[in-house]
């Protein structure tokens, strides 16, 4: 079953990433862009029975391993879920 | 206006990232996941009229900065479209 899952850090967690970006784009003539939060995006191949199941052994893997819940929050979108994106 | 980019490799490029990913939840005991492509995900903020101009200055930006489009693909959506996940 496809699952996908979206880290961001925390609001409060500073991006020097994003701000980098945003800096570059600026210097490249693209002010219009105010802000930019990066993340990661991973897609996982699971094998589960039902959608539930998928998602409960997807949130498990992100809690442990994908995310560091201290500094990141994480979605989880399983496909044949009504997902809100 | 709040827009998000996705930018995944190819499906035809290896992904050492994902691979070690499935090896190391292996390891820890979940031997369901089959499969992790990693990826990179943005939260752009931009200034913008409409979702169709919102739409293609991010499409620009993902091509000239966010991804590399040898070995890339990208996929945007903005709030306000009726977006295909």
């Amino acid at each position: 079953m496809k699952t996908r899952v979206f880290v961001t850090l925390k609001p409060s967690v500073f991006d020097p990433q994003g701000k980098t970006i945003v800096d570059a784009l600026g210097s490249m003539g693209y002010a219009g862009v105010r802000d930019v939060r990066q993340g990661k995006y991973f897609e996982l191949d699971v094998d589960a029975g039902t959608a539930d199941e998928a998602r409960s052994l997807v949130s498990e893997v992100a809690d442990k391993l994908l995310a560091n819940p201290v500094i990141e929050s994480y979605r989880v979108e399983v496909d044949g879920e009504g997902n809100d994106v």
